[in-house]
């Protein structure tokens, strides 16, 4: 199943996409809370980000390729930072590039969506407590880095793009992931190339971190990342789950 | 006015402190909310957090006596990092002490808790969007900043103890704030000791960050942290606004 936030008039409502004979249309998931049950044409929806986290868990340097790309040894343990809610937006909604920043880099990943409080999980039960994937871009601020912790240089307001849609039943193989700059194809892996798979990192992150429902953990970028800037569409595909496309503006 | 939020049977409710004849008296905030209007003596309570913050942005080296002790520069901006709402715990909850953690650290310090959304504030405009004071432990395991990105260090479960209540209308002069493990005093400072005064911190964090109403803005602890083990209880008082009282207990 694949499922979407729409905003409508009043407000977000949560939806199925099913193949219709004019194309995807949006049933509500829950027609019973009021208002039509078919919600609209795919294509005629501005839909919001799939899920509404409160707490956002990065990987990072959870690539082969991007720590032999940077040089870097292998980690010992998953790398874990985070993002602040405000950083989240929907597919099609402008990254905002601050004025104060050089060099703002994209970095497409796969990101798990919880489905029921998950607390020390183990590998053999983590994915029983996921609700599906999505696609990310997990924005930097590469200068901001220099600030020590990455707190403004992850989670300024629209630094985490999320969506089209959560796919809730993915192939679990490994699943092509790559970043298009425009047309350019700029990062071009798999998830297979992770240095702790899912399973792992869940079962890491809720050894410390109680997740719940619509909480995100962000599993690493593969390599090939690199600046964008005012002008330029970054598009996250996923083989089997979807394309998660931004426009990057230049913020106010 | 003080605020605080209550668990209840039917979940938890907003209320205000008023003093009554007998002692202080919590009625509810929204009594057309439905349930009794006053929710019971304070000392019969069991309080939450006194808000439910999504972001929690906290400010590091922020006191000269802290900056000091440590031996650092002064700091030429604020230096940020992030809580996830995992951490949050109301007062008298115990702190969970990892077993792999060899120095679980207190610090001390006064929350703001955001009131109106807030971007790009002005440090002439910022106080309009405050809601109130309380107090905080923004608990540190100490070994866990090996780490680099201080998630794991400062955001694990219940390493965010708020409280005990919200005070709206504080003085807003320098208040003094002591931390004391058990009955003795560790850390014994004032506000006044800020780098970054409250306004001026608002203003850096939300030219980024977009807060709402019941995001929480940590303002740095002052000299004096230390380590505590279980067993211990840990007090951080600020004066005109509360005591926030935890103990520390070994996790599971």
């Amino acid at each position: 199943m694949r499922v979407v936030r729409v905003e409508t008039t009043d407000g977000i409502r949560a939806g199925r996409i099913e193949a219709g004979p004019d194309g995807d249309v949006v049933h509500a998931l829950d027609p019973a809370g009021g208002g039509p049950s078919v919600l609209g044409r795919l294509d005629d929806l501005v839909l919001a980000a799939p899920c509404d986290p409160r707490t956002i868990v990065c990987i990072g340097s959870n690539y082969a390729c991007q720590v032999a790309e940077k040089g870097r040894d292998m980690p010992v343990q998953p790398a874990m930072f985070l993002k602040a809610p405000n950083s989240v937006v929907g597919p099609g909604v402008p990254i905002q590039h601050p004025r104060e920043v050089e060099r703002l880099e994209y970095e497409g990943e796969l990101a798990v969506v919880i489905g029921s409080v998950a607390r020390c999980l183990t590998e053999e039960n983590a994915m029983a407590h996921v609700y599906g994937f999505t696609c990310a871009n997990d924005v930097t601020a590469h200068d901001w880095r220099a600030d020590g912790q990455w707190s403004r240089a992850k989670s300024a307001d629209t630094f985490c793009p999320l969506g089209p849609w959560i796919e809730t039943e993915p192939d679990l193989g490994p699943l092509a992931l790559a970043t298009r700059l425009g047309d350019t194809t700029v990062q071009d892996s798999d998830t297979g190339q992770m240095i702790f798979p899912v399973p792992a990192i869940l079962a890491w992150v809720t050894r410390w971190f109680t997740l719940h429902p619509g909480d995100v953990v962000l599993t690493g970028s593969p390599a090939g990342v690199g600046p964008m800037a005012p002008g330029d569409r970054v598009t996250v595909e996923i083989a089997g789950i979807g394309a998660l496309s931004n426009p990057v503006a230049l913020r106010d």
